[in-house]
């Protein structure tokens, strides 16, 4: 018995372990939809009624697939703690602690359902070479983000000295220039925040074309640790 | 005779093929533009009555060579069933359907008419490159859109909980909110939403930062099947 | 006497060669900045003579160069329509054809002189490998350009049907939906047009992600070219 | 006595140099985010004189190191020359400087103490391999640079031609149009400046094309550098 459903709920090797995979699949992204029609303005409370149901039923699934994980892996504190055990876990929690508790507050904890949509990843094999393409060039991202964080501080002190004197509502303090400066560096700019005085305007120029060949590391690293991985394949 | 036309329609190897298949595709590119043409408010009545002889006569063409594809072709239901087939039959399919029904609703099956432009392609050995290309990263692609849109309904749900509270216009539910996710992620951001508060920007900040990290992805493996693409060459 | 002007005016292989160049170099870049100037509204008239004294010293000096090019040339009229010859000569011509012709339309011309700069690079062997990597993937980049203008026109085409009920100003036909098409598909986006619908915005999605994919294309042949290039060096 | 302070100050093989090393650079962190929180306005009397009194801790705490460092490197004019040794100086300079003379003008010499972080990377070795990637692409870069500026240039003229007539005051110079022309070209283009001409818009749609060829050279470049650097790794 506890063989068979291991084969069904751990394994997805057989038929029936792979249609039961599809159909947690199914469930967790129908949740998720669920989750986010219950945030439209002004919905019918029949259809509120509906999700509800929904919501408890896909909570019910999700409880007995969680103990039934406990119960049938060999180590079942090493499922607990690992990933995709906390990950497991926290899905459901939040319907446990709304009880007696204000529902609003703690409804954000859903937000690591999410996480769970990372599961239809488990054996795809492409992920792995994305994997090892990252790892390749790990050091090299971490030199580019913390060189990133160092151009946008820069950027942010230096738009506060040319534009908060004639944008003293915009530009505030330097954390207020952070948002302008993380939005242009990434060349999302909004249009809410924008230099007007031509030392601003020389000044994001330079930090622009700084900013470009920034932004052009981590393709390019990409682009080199994705060509050995796709040799070695 | 029909060998002829074989030799004039389908291949295009003579020199009278080529001067057919140049035809066409001039008479494509004009249908479209008369098309687009047909869109402009205020046009002239006089313009409109030559736009319209014009579809008839560019349809007319059409017609013929969809006929003569289909008396030509070996297996002419093979040519029926196939991507060019049908689309050859779509273009020109709008014209004769519109004859009683109302036009205005029909006409939005024209849009059909400019996968012919796909035909400009069809001996172009370079297309195959690139096709080999994507067919090199197909698994990995599907990998980065899963991502990206989980990436997206993330940044949907995160937002909501920041900006829903002061903003509650524009950032109504998850929904509308998965409109800034998509243009924000993509460094598309018309201006039309934003966040504004601290935490949103904060936020915001993140996910643009892991947006920009996938954004390399493709870009990344594209340059790689590429490379290994023209090596091969 | 020829031999030695030679040497200075087309060579510069020698000192007085390269000061020569260099001299012309920078008499074009501060030409440049005069012609900007003159843009200026409300300047002074005392600036506005000195700019007009500058652009006729610059002429001369540019006539007697372009004189020098064709007398001493062995082949002077292969030179005079060379690619770099008509550009000398148009640099020029605006000013002696300004004479009793209004200035104000003419004035467009010197937009031409701006070409001259690319003599800067005339000895730069790295530009050589920036041109052999351009021409490797010349047809891919073809096929770019055609699919981008392919995608393009079918954005302007469902944007049009989508926001034009709603939008007519802006939205007005398929040729002003255009103008969106392309500053949203290469992310620029200024905010002047975007979509409200939502069938605009899911159309929007769909067509920045096909966009995406495909502003890969031209990065990622490029990196693939210059990995070739820069192999062979 | 002063072999023992070299292995703190200078060196950091040692335990107590790595603790000297991460002291001073979380002091660095430190002084960066006080220095922005006195930028935050209406800010409490209270907390602006734990920042003064934390301002002078941190420079104290710099100038003695700076002062170890002259005196146990052994050509200390060497090191005082160095980068290193004229942004240590530069990072505690406007302290002493600002007693008796205006505050508020000098403090933007601050920036400098900025560059301080750079420190953070002296032993890191894959800070070399993105240093060599530039450095095979040194010319090409510049080329890139070069052909920007006209770029940017020629489309400044541009756009003043078209616009100038109907948008006289946002379109004011070729200057002003430059700032259009940067935005544009980058795809940052916050909303503030954008052609309303038919023949601006077209001028803009070519600009944008060749832009964004342009814009892929850097990222295409340092992919193919990392590809060489990643495979001597």
């Amino acid at each position: 018995m506890k063989k068979f459903l291991y084969k069904i709920v751990i394994e997805s090797d057989s038929r029936r372990g792979r249609f039961f995979d599809l159909f947690i699949q199914i469930l967790i992204i129908l949740s998720l939809v669920a989750f986010s029609i219950e945030t439209l303005p002004n919905l019918d409370s029949r259809y509120q009624s509906i999700l509800n149901n929904f919501e408890i039923f896909s909570v019910i699934i999700f409880s007995i697939e969680y103990l039934l994980r406990v119960f049938l892996t060999k180590s079942f504190l090493k499922y607990m703690f690992s990933f995709f055990g906390i990950i497991d876990f926290l899905a459901i929690l939040p319907f446990y602690l709304s009880t007696g508790i204000d529902l609003r507050s703690i409804r954000i904890f859903r937000l690591f359902r999410l996480f769970r949509i990372f599961k239809l990843f488990k054996y795809n094999k492409a992920l792995d070479r994305i994997n090892s393409a990252f790892n390749e060039i790990k050091n090299e991202l971490v030199i580019f983000l913390v060189a990133t964080t160092f151009l946008i501080y820069f950027a942010s002190i230096g738009i506060y000295y040319f534009e908060n004197p004639v944008q003293p509502e915009l530009f505030k303090s330097v954390f207020h220039s952070m948002w302008w400066a993380v939005t242009t560096l990434t060349t999302v700019s909004y249009g809410d925040m924008y230099p007007i005085t031509n030392g601003g305007k020389i000044f994001t120029t330079l930090i622009i074309f700084i900013g470009i060949g920034m932004i052009s590391i981590p393709t390019g690293l990409l682009a080199s640790a994705f060509s050995k991985t796709i040799k070695n394949k």
